[in-house]
């Protein structure tokens, strides 16, 4: 059997460049990590005991493909008062965690060959699923409008791209690697453009809970009728491991995203969706103990990397840095954090997957002893190359 | 937004009608269901422990995308030792379900176009997975060789299908929804022809443990090189709704089918990978308990059916009778079905879906009393329409 029959969508993918990383560097015991984007918080115990209850409860069977009623309803209300989403629950379907939603969201609204914008610096996992579905994925540089997706950049990337019809944007607000929260108008201002061209939107607004002195606004406002929003429990919950997202979206178009769904994985694991009843309904401030440290550990690095001379965008949410190398260590990203690595035991993550390949994405989803030890690392490489005085 | 511009294959996937009559006929508070595939029984008491314990030990953070490590060590022991499969836990891969490593296996084996072999009756979500990655699925009627696919079948269909190449086929034994286990031999008969045609092998051995008084065999014993495995948990275990099952393949494909599965879900839920240790570790017997009672079941059903006149081809193993609907009745499944669900407030899935319009399957993972109120229900159906005496 040839392997390169096999589907070449699948071929040219390559495996998740974070998580490989993560994996490589998780073989050295003492690797201090700040890489990965999961909180270092573990599940609210409330919502620890709603699944042991749900497990000797015996809810071990198929759940509805959707998702169980309450949990839909659950989901419903929640968002309804966070963020102001207008969702019924039957306009809602519970997914394996963000990544699945995507996965079902993607296959769903695109078809072969469509365009999709991403605005860069990004998650790399949006290219990855667009490359899998076989779509166009049109990078757009943000870098120069403070990681903000302007109207004008959509103008230009359809005007410089006549051999692909656009039909999707991704955006990720607070955005994962930079931390830059869209302003209220910030996003009024792209409605003309994604309504205009019949673009749809993917709002991954997963980190929605986490900003820090800015509100967080929801595209689904302007335009519900051509956005689909992926969010979950993860980040506000702590809840990486248990996979339970959801994706919101219009009647008609979330019936068929049910459906692809469907074929993807029949259904959340019961537990978990019982669980996430009790977050939904009895988490509402779960998320806000785990922010204020967040917002502290922010500040703290932000000083620290200001100490050091290092430039990056300041973050108003989720929990990343995303920093450039300077250009005395005359390394690129991999080349950099491989050496942090392995000189002084500290991951970081490599900007080049994000899109920079100069630049690296600090997780403060870590510690203060882990924060403390990544500044020092950071401090006594540069200082080894010159970059700063001793 | 235009929902006819979504992805054609999405839109014309239906969703499972199985999962569908179910919900449907839920909504009877007195129903009697022998409709889904899955397991009366609860998840075992160790089992539920390990995953308690989980949860109690904060387990909760990113497992590796293939898995946990420990999981594809027991998965490759505990299989090795059930049915001699040869799978180094490289050669594993951890999905949310059968479901996920099936919708995973289907997008990375196969391009659009390709044809995929589909001996019927069949579990139909093979041919909505086929469908939805745009494969063309070639329904081979099987009911003339015991609902068992011989060598013949397939260069018929190969024949007679000039214009597609055929790429793959789905083996499903024990079957859903006959029963029918392959013999040794009728296994290593499909070898050359296989082997012949480059043709790719999903073999779902789902319910390998649930044979009855036959041994269940591999297809990857005779063509590990062009074998992919589909196994799990659901039945064995009894772990439906906690969804987590295993693609077994040779090294280079699995490699491939891990992206796929990575870019659909990640990884399945953390709780239910601990778990799933403990089943394959301590839980080799758990499935024997569950077996002895559904073969009891299956004879006092095959007895009562026996009585009844009705005809169905004689199961070995999984826990589905697949029954003709007597002529008499002169209504196709899904009248049938609705009519015993609206006048005797029982559950049983139209065979439609399966491909054979005249059909039922009856899941005798179900409580006794339950099978009674079946039988019960049929004879005083049959008896109503005349097909047999009173």
């Amino acid at each position: 059997m040839d392997i390169n029959e096999l589907n070449p969508d699948v071929l040219s993918v390559k495996p998740s460049a974070l998580r490989a990383f993560d994996h490589e560097i998780s073989a050295d015991p003492e690797i201090v990590k700040l890489t990965l984007g999961e909180p270092d918080f573990n599940v609210p115990e409330h919502i620890k005991q709603a699944a042991i209850d749900s497990i000797n409860a015996d809810q071990s069977h198929y759940p509805y493909y959707w998702g169980i009623q309450e949990l839909r309803d659950a989901a419903s209300t929640y968002y309804r008062e966070k963020f102001g989403y207008q969702y019924s629950a039957d306009q809602i379907v519970c997914t394996v965690g963000a990544t699945e939603g995507l996965a079902a969201s993607f296959k769903t609204l695109f078809q072969p060959g469509d365009g999709i914008l991403i605005p860069m610096p990004a998650y790399p996992v949006y290219k990855a699923i667009a490359g899998i579905n076989h779509l166009v994925p049109i990078m757009v540089d943000t870098t120069d409008t403070g990681c903000v997706l302007t109207p004008e950049q959509v103008k230009e990337a359809i005007a410089t791209h006549p051999e692909v019809t656009i039909k999707g944007v991704v955006i990720t607000d607070p955005s994962n690697p930079t931390g830059v929260v869209y302003s209220e108008e910030q996003l009024a201002a792209l409605v003309p453009v994604f309504r205009d061209n019949h673009i749809w939107i993917i709002s991954d607004e997963i980190y929605g809970e986490l900003t820090y002195g800015v509100k967080h606004y929801s595209l689904s406002k302007w335009l519900p009728e051509q956005t689909i929003i992926i969010n979950g429990l993860s980040k506000s919950h702590a809840m990486t491991g248990w996979r339970i997202g959801f994706v919101f979206g219009p009647t008609g178009v979330i019936d068929q995203i049910a459906k692809a769904h469907q074929f993807q994985v029949t259904t959340p694991t019961s537990i978990v969706q019982y669980a996430s009843v009790e977050a939904l309904t009895h988490g509402q401030n779960d998320a806000e103990a785990m922010r204020k440290i967040y917002q502290q550990r922010c500040e703290y690095l932000t000083q620290e990397l200001d100490k050091l001379g290092m430039k990056y965008v300041k973050p108003r949410g989720a929990f990343y840095i995303f920093v450039k190398i300077p250009e005395e260590c005359h390394q690129d990203s991999f080349t950099f954090a491989h050496q942090l690595a392995k000189n002084y035991h500290v991951g970081l993550m490599p900007g080049a997957p994000f899109g920079d390949p100069q630049a690296l994405r600090i997780s403060y989803a870590s510690s203060n002893e882990n924060l403390h030890a990544a500044v020092d690392a950071l401090k006594k490489e540069l200082t080894r190359v010159g970059a700063i005085a001793e």
